[in-house]
């Protein structure tokens, strides 16, 4: 099974090394970054992405600024350490484990009385985030696999898994630890318009992991539902406030036609997804560029002068989803967003 | 408005003419073909594709097969015209319109006396097919304008327009007539995966006609439909059997998705489209290659050795359907399959 974590911090260079999500699966590259801008970029163009994985970014980011100032007074690093803060946090508007991560690792520093143990301070929380991922993962693993029948197709859209956490995965976390206890677990996967992470990512991780995978085009979903091909759908997500799981694009059709075929349909995510203070209302779903939706490899499929939306993600609410599966708990119908709170407030 | 024939018989060089919708919106080229052979290479590579346009392809097909077929015995010309028909006929098993355009010209031809009668009678009624297909097209498209509001924005998925007919089209037949008689239509149009016929060929089509259009990824259209950004669904079908719609791959997750936010959802399609005498389950989905959904472009987005499913069509089942709007009326919930099969035996 596949432990590969998605970034890490190289003590030898006290760097960020991380896989390029954007050229997999033709090329396995990795990429060392060495400052915060470099970071940022990375984050918008998807080098890195995946919900829990902008979260271990956002607190290695937060490290790396740490390392990388030249201040000594500690007011002034600190301030530069905010400035780097806002960078990061203004990539990408709809994720909030990117603002969680990166809070993590600020809350740490700003008890520390000098630079130095501020910058030893912000490594080891950041540190402390991509472990913390890790076991989630594997607990949101456990607990959803017993949820999955012993021998079942699931379908899963987008890439839930180790690339978008520090590893092991969510939604795909679910589904190795359920192949892990010895459970026959078929994937459909959808392709995942417009970046394509399913056939890219989701395929390539589970087939090097030996686990049965098929992609298919997103709208192939339903149909698959309706031929009683699919046996429970599982996502991850980019954020759940107390009425909505907001995810990629796509993941609300799935639901509605889910709730359609009375199929199961699973949300995976860590506690740090929850915003549950906030309502669906509150959150902005980021809009991307026309060309991700126009242009594929060397070719322009939409003619010039043609409008495009282009919605990195939709919100689907909490009564569509059968349960949320997070390490603290499976969250069953009705859906408590008290309890929600209360998991939150104790972690 | 765009009435420009998708496929045309030319008579200077007795050869069928047509716009090849593979290349479209970054190249315009017109093929001349002049065996059978060939035009079922065309079929099953999409250049000509759309249900209605594969019925007038069926017509002209035998037309060419009658034209080219150096037979002059009669009974030996006709076998030879039955073996092209069952080439052409073998190339894409779901949608019946290009059975139904060969059948009707066959159909004339067996009554004929001799070769040359036989050679004239096939490109006449070949011709009737087309010009016919144009009128029912334009009847669709009147029927249906009356159901639209007078601002409205419509979904469509794949290309159910000029491309897809002799002209005028279906589904954009119904857009287009809408926008003739002063409605203010906008059309949100699904780029429609693996082959992007929507954000290729439909998004092109309205472009030209200077009505507004959008392209989304196909998982988009639900995301828009909670958000009250669709006011209705508008598609094609390449079957309509007397329990479901059988049309492009997504079609029936637009279905599921409209019927759970109350926006209704029309087929438009011509009477040769129905096939009223069948069940869902007497119909044949075409499956197509892998590298349709793998590569893009110049680029492959799914690793190798990966499964992969590609249904070119779903099943819609009647009682999602709001309502089918043919040449002939508009059948209304609850869809009476009686009426369709008088309405089919007294055309």
């Amino acid at each position: 099974m596949n432990e590969t974590a998605t970034l890490w911090w190289d003590a030898s260079t006290n760097t960020i090394r991380y896989i390029d999500q954007t050229v997999l699966p033709n090329v396995y590259s990795i990429i060392e970054c060495t400052t915060v801008g470099r970071l940022a970029t990375a984050i918008n163009r998807l080098e890195i992405r995946g919900a829990p994985a902008l979260g271990v970014a956002g607190a290695y980011g937060i490290a790396l600024a740490a390392q990388v100032c030249q201040k000594n007074d500690l007011k002034d690093f600190m301030a530069e350490v905010y400035r780097d803060a806002e960078i990061l946090r203004s990539t990408r508007p709809t994720a909030i484990n990117l603002g969680w991560g990166i809070d993590q690792v600020i809350d740490t520093m700003r008890s520390c009385q000098d630079v130095a143990s501020a910058r030893l301070s912000a490594l080891a929380k950041a540190r402390d985030v991509a472990r913390e991922d890790t076991a989630s993962c594997h607990m949101i693993g456990e607990r959803g696999a017993a949820l999955l029948p012993c021998t079942c197709t699931v379908l899963t859209h987008c890439n839930a898994g180790s690339l978008a956490c520090s590893s092991w995965g969510t939604a795909l976390g679910v589904i190795r630890s359920a192949v892990s206890t010895g459970k026959q677990v078929k994937v459909i996967t959808c392709e995942t318009r417009p970046l394509l992470q399913g056939a890219r990512l989701t395929a390539w991780e589970l087939i090097q992991d030996g686990i049965d995978v098929t992609v298919i085009t997103d709208s192939t979903a339903a149909h698959l539902m309706r031929t009683g091909k699919i046996d429970a759908v599982i996502v991850g997500a980019d954020r759940i406030t107390c009425d909505a799981v907001f995810n990629k694009i796509g993941t609300y059709m799935h639901a509605v036609c889910a709730h359609h075929h009375n199929i199961p349909f699973y949300v995976a995510a860590p506690l740090s997804t929850f915003d549950t203070k906030k309502r669906e209302r509150d959150v902005i779903i980021e809009e991307r560029g026309r060309e991700e939706v126009t242009t594929i490899g060397n070719r322009t499929f939409v003619p010039d002068g043609c409008k495009v939306k282009n919605f990195a993600f939709d919100a689907t609410p909490l009564d569509l989803v059968t349960a949320i599966i997070t390490e603290r708990g499976v969250l069953r119908q009705p859906i408590d967003t008290d309890l929600l709170l209360s998991l939150k407030s104790t972690k």
